[in-house]
């Protein structure tokens, strides 16, 4: 039998309650833990366990220092295993803005992009960084909004393409169900705008991929609409029949299982995975624009969701919040997030 | 004590699903339905329950034609009371179109209308109308578009006021949510423009007065953001800013008490009535659009969703389906969300 590849968790910004969680998943869940280490600093990994011990009053976790990759398999459980892979970071305020902990963020991450692309590590699980700390951090950070575009700049490189030809999505996924967005963070008018032919077929065929991957067979993708009932046969909006449809048909010309446009508010009931419901539709659902398809997710709690970035050649997870910098050194952080995003990461894992 | 006036559920299009789904309320909720009566025709409901009796081998129960609406307190149970509110509507097709079950659906909606305006009944709860049939019938139905047009016609004529002098609201209601819609049925670009502190504040206060004497104290409201992260400060819009954080504030101005903008993909988590989440923060979530609204209160399932119109001089529900002309005369329909209607009028009633 191979053995998985070892899955990395890059540290994020080291100031927020990433050490924390990361602490605190390797406490909580020993077995799905293993084969797993962290891409960051020692120092901030051992405070953060110490940290974590003394607010349950108990004995921390050790930290084994890693030399290389291929040591993770020798650490022994109750230990978490860290590799150094950027200079070390020195103290550090909780909570705190910090240039130094944006760029070691950014330089553990590109760090684990790039043994993801050389094929030495199976998946990456992404703590959380915060933005203006990865702004103030300077060149070559500051030009990245986030993690996603840092992960495209490195792919797209070690491709030798440009990022244009690296296209990605976000998909979010829990127990119930997993989502896929056309469009992210943009406003509502200019999202609907978003919505075109090429956007929605993008969307399928990268979904179509990663799912057929992931799932071993080909997946059954709903399209939802994006006006009220799909439009009502255009009463109600006409970009159902001008670009939606159109983009399902391609897709399927292509071998995707789609379909729709579906009505958005009972696309959702039809693809959840649940005792009560245990034969969805559909395995994904492809949504027009980043709350028709969040409010689903988020609507039983935000504690256990997982975001997806499909389209990269490498597997990426992340927990579905922030750096949460007013409880960070609290020991009040919830690892929910985080234990889900190593578990979807080692279902998806290319071994 | 003084005795709740009785409550009227209207047969809708009398091809659909109505009659069958009210002869199953009365089977299956003999208590909960004591004190409500057909408004519609004894032959209809007849034949309806005699139908849901042979598909389900058992026998039949009773109708009770009534002369007077006063005497549905002395109805037995295991009886259905119908008032013959129109001239007998004679045989009909299951499943098809019909300009006399058009025709039949308005009079017993403007006769339920009337009664609740006058103050003969209580509350009045709406079978599915066709839209189709209605529109067939001709005038004066085949001006409105549904039966929220046809109840602001009756209320406004009565109050001698203009359509536009009582605006109104839809609410969807289920054990978790209860949701107030800002726009409904346009496409989702003319829902955007629909947003004005107008719309808004408007919305917030229609569901203040409704829901203060519903709850017998001042509902807390929360508003949904239009933008993903309710704009984040501009970032991804303007809407929030420009309009909605003024609404809020002058209803705030008027005792009502709203707060946000919210982002939009958390804040009906928050709003849940769950046993994991017993003290949510809000009594009501307004929404900008119809999925925004209807995506939540959908996904747990639609059996037992109730729409309630909020605004007008009297209270009316409804349940969340149409006609379903599909499986009429089959025994198939699913009669929950007309139980859950009938339960949340009598919740609302004004006795």
């Amino acid at each position: 039998m191979q053995i998985p590849r070892p899955i990395a968790i890059t540290i994020g910004d080291a100031a927020g309650i990433g050490p924390e969680i990361i602490a605190k998943a390797f406490e909580q869940e020993p077995q799905l833990m293993c084969g797993t280490f962290v891409a960051g600093d020692v120092q901030v990994v051992r405070r953060a366990s110490a940290m974590v011990a003394r607010t349950q009053a108990r004995i921390a976790l050790a930290v084994a220092a890693l030399d290389a990759i291929g040591d993770v398999a020798a650490v022994p459980p109750q230990c978490i295993p860290v590799l150094q892979v950027a200079p070390v970071l020195g103290d550090l305020a909780w909570g705190q803005v910090n240039a130094r902990a944006g760029a070691f963020a950014g330089h553990c991450l590109f760090w684990a992009a790039n043994a993801a692309l050389r094929g030495e590590i199976g998946a990456l699980v992404t703590a959380p960084i915060h933005k203006e700390a990865l702004h103030a951090a300077g060149a070559p950070f500051d030009r990245y909004p986030g993690h996603t575009e840092m992960l495209q700049a490195a792919a797209a490189e070690y491709l030798h393409k440009t990022v244009d030809e690296v296209p990605v999505r976000m998909m979010l996924a829990n127990d119930e169900l997993r989502v896929v967005l056309v469009s992210i963070h943009m406003a509502l008018r200019q999202a609907i705008d978003a919505v075109t032919t090429e956007s929605v077929f993008e969307t399928l065929m990268i979904t179509h991929d990663a799912l057929s991957r992931h799932l071993g067979r080909v997946p059954r993708i709903a399209v939802a609409g994006l006006n009220p009932h799909a439009g009502e046969g255009g009463l109600f909006g006409h970009e159902e029949m001008q670009w939606i449809a159109p983009a399902i048909a391609q897709a399927r010309a292509k071998g995707c299982q789609a379909s729709g446009p579906f009505a958005p508010d009972t696309v959702f009931m039809r693809a959840r995975r649940h005792a009560s419901h245990p034969h969805p539709e559909f395995d994904a659902v492809v949504a027009m624009y980043h709350d028709q398809g969040l409010i689903p997710v988020k609507y039983l709690g935000v504690d256990k969701g997982v975001n997806v970035t499909l389209g990269l050649p490498m597997v990426r997870t992340s927990p579905d919040h922030g750096t949460a910098f007013d409880i960070a050194g609290l020991g009040k952080a919830d690892p929910a997030s985080l234990i889900e995003a190593v578990r979807v990461a080692k279902s998806m894992l290319i071994s």
